[in-house]
């Protein structure tokens, strides 16, 4: 639970030479869980936050405030490495310092600071995607590092320019970036349905971010094909994995609820569900036993 | 999302002649798939609150105020009636009436507060259980009824006593709880691994409680095998459901992380998780997009 | 505390033929004592709650779940009906949305959006400013009017437009929004150091918005010379007052710091301080009293 | 902003060989006054956390989260180091690990736990007090050294025991509570109308408390007419000032309004309010122009 342990623990991973999975978690339950297969760094998106939280759609309706509670919670009581995409900030650079203070303060391992329009403009539409000027990015990273206490948090700079600019935009950006002092870049791949995974010569457009950057690179799994090695090459230290933990929770959800609704017995689950045990390991019950015998008589 | 009616249907629910099951539920998302299943009762035991919300066992450490920003985190999105068991009020009468506020204010359909000593005291042997005293128990009862600002709130009693002293301290205390202006008398079943359940005459002691509180009852499923129309006429007229969609969650969750953690292919999980589809349904897609066509261009 | 009862209380201040003052409150005790002196409204503008709850200059900083938080803090204890002004909905008009639901659960009266860009932008002038669209604060007011659950919470449209574009612009954006269905229109009278209220033909500007929304104003007092019954003929119904209270209490405050830090005796501060008795009456000690002898023994 | 660096001065003052004041502080704004006066250590007991968050009566229906949210929003721009008294712990020893942990992740320097039974008894008397046993008393206490994950957070042992049992009582008590590990004594000097203060050998008794503990000593400076040479060589090393600060606050707060409510002219309360300069400086306004010129141009 100390969170500058965890940080460095992530800034190992962006140090290393191999490309790490970054699994996504949305409570202190699936934390737990992640942790225990052996996952070492968690991804808190805000969609899969919004998701979760307020059953509500990736629109940025959710608060920097309701996001950071979120976290908490998950921190508290998670060894994992916790990465954040914070939007754009949820505002100008001044709100940019308030979003690092609060997910710092909420234990967060790692966070992106994102450089497109957010929220949806007034007559956008569907499929336009506006990025703010190469300067008001860079005064955004430059304010979220100064925001900063705890030197070990990893402040990355989140860019959707190779899908809507292209590869010079990405490698303009990209060293713009890393000179306002981030620790890595974190590439958009898919953004309203442009997927840069399918273009022919991504492995050379990553490159030359990297290589633009000379910072280790972060990517979404999205529907990648790609093989592990080749990102590794291309300077790709952490990849973050989709939604499907949550989905397999719904659906888990849906057929319990659906069994129990029809009449169906409780004990007929039993193949279903974790054990009672298992649900002991994932609240600590020993400690907290141990603590009742130290503590309380 | 009108609280009122939510509590209305509740209160239909208890003057029915069915007994109705009430599913737990736990956060945003598993109350939009009960209610999607067909469930109009949930149920959010301080006990799995804690669980989900702290990862912590049922041990009384989980506060008021966290306790009710669950709540609201549920009643924002659900239409489910939802059944909370406020512990004994985190405290004295005054702490009850503040309970019954804070509830209230986040949403909730109907709390219980119980006799039982909370939390467990110093030197507190592991089986020992103790109830307050029946004059403190309708004082804390008055001071819910007095809380309450919404008269459609449903406050219920929930006694140990049938476990604890048998069925005339269960009766005496029902009498007493009912006279105090509560809705409903909540049973335990099972408290500290004693289980009324197994006792040959207990639907004879059910009726002997539900005939001295004139009120109707509510219990814990349990491992209960009794017919249902058997608790009806005792009754019985909500019937708390298990820990199972938690457990089930966790478990599709571990099996989950474990298939992306040895490496295996996001895309073969398919017949695991819940539809895009599924999901946009949860999320109130369609409503959002409909906003978004209404008052963005 | 009927948040119902509240709102229609400031309903028929808006309806009446009289220009009722709001005072500027900001916590639990600021707003028992205005309303122990005789307000029957209370202001909680965004630059007071960020002063008070953030230390932070008006700047955009706090965010809806803290003020959110802050409202409820005051709803839970006052009698005063309470407006807020909301900004601009922090977004777009889905964060409206949000931001009505909020506040409104947190027990607000009234609260305004307004049309000015906010937060600042970047690269933007000290003195510049800039307002969204008629068609997108149109929308966004049309969002605000469908978030609202209980219809009698007032919802106002703010506009800079008299200080930014002049009568004919804020005439324009008044009958619009009007027909948007808000209940008020809220006239901000001093931008970036320009005063409306220096202009010679003020009155009329004012009676012109009136006429063209055929809905109540409201302005803050600022340091406007005009005479009461005036503005009143102008259709203005609620004057805001400025931030003399809290600035009142900093004032009371550094004195008692400073006598207490200098060695000074507490003994001496008699007369500058509250006496117990109003402390007592402010937590409302009577009624605790009461319950502690219907409730606790 | 550094909780750790104010938790050593903290220790330092406790460490030193004078004693030092610690004055009351409710809000940012009031901690921010209090700093620029000088002081240096901030004093939020739960008293005056719940009056001024609730405006309720000293009657422990503040919740811990409650006290750990206004302690951040503190923390979070004050410079002072801060003591809270965390009243019992809110429960058992796991309530009491709990407490330590979500204070000091909100900031906090040093807090007390005391061993009087809190809430309010069932039936308790008035002027009735009754502590824990010693057993009870140190096993939170060792709960709550065991929960502090920052070894420089100061945990100090509240006792009302010189005041309920007489100096023998808490010079038992303080021995044991020593021995579990606490960093100073918090000696409660009135209790339910008794002050110890009126004692002619009262200083042998802190004496003999303070030799007994072999740790710093805290007081609450209440009636106490001692001289502070002479607590200093008690041992006494903290004296908590009253709640004289939020009396004048209120004692301003009521005249500004009432001069408002009598229409009297915003002008006239120039002599009577903070300047904006004061303002401006309190709300860090220089800090923020700075940042805007920095990262937003």
């Amino acid at each position: 639970m100390d969170h500058t342990e965890q940080r460095k623990k992530l800034r190992v991973a962006l140090a290393g030479s191999k490309c790490v999975s970054a699994t996504s978690v949305f409570d202190p339950l699936s934390a737990r869980v992640a942790e225990a297969v052996g996952f070492e760094i968690g991804m808190l998106s805000g969609s899969l936050a919004s998701i979760t939280t307020l059953a509500a759609p990736d629109l940025n309706v959710l608060t920097l405030t309701e996001y950071a509670d979120q976290i908490r919670r998950i921190m508290r009581v998670s060894g994992l490495s916790l990465f954040i995409d914070a939007d754009n900030g949820y505002g100008n650079a001044l709100n940019v310092m308030r979003t690092v203070q609060e997910v710092e303060h909420a234990g967060v391992s790692a966070l992106s600071i994102e450089d497109m329009v957010l929220p949806r403009s007034f007559g956008q539409a569907e499929g336009e995607q506006r990025l703010v000027s190469i300067e008001e990015a860079v005064g955004k990273l430059r304010a979220a590092v100064a925001g900063r206490s705890d030197p070990s948090l990893v402040i990355a700079a989140r860019t959707s320019a190779l899908v809507v600019e292209g590869v010079d935009g990405a490698v303009a950006r990209a060293k713009a970036y890393s000179m306002a002092g981030v620790d890595a870049i974190y590439l958009a791949t898919n953004v309203a349905g442009v997927n840069v995974y399918s273009r022919p010569d991504i492995l050379e457009q990553f490159k030359a971010v990297n290589a633009a950057a000379k910072l280790p690179l972060m990517l979404n799994a999205g529907r990648s094909l790609l093989k592990r090695e080749d990102l590794t090459a291309c300077g790709v230290r952490i990849m973050a994995q989709g939604l499907q933990p949550v989905a397999a929770s719904v659906k888990a959800l849906r057929e319990t609820y659906m069994h129990l609704f029809s009449g169906g017995a409780p004990a007929d689950l039993k193949s279903k569900i974790a054990s009672p045990q298992e649900m002991e390991q994932l609240v600590n019950a020993d400690s907290y036993k141990q603590w009742l015998h130290e503590y309380m008589r």
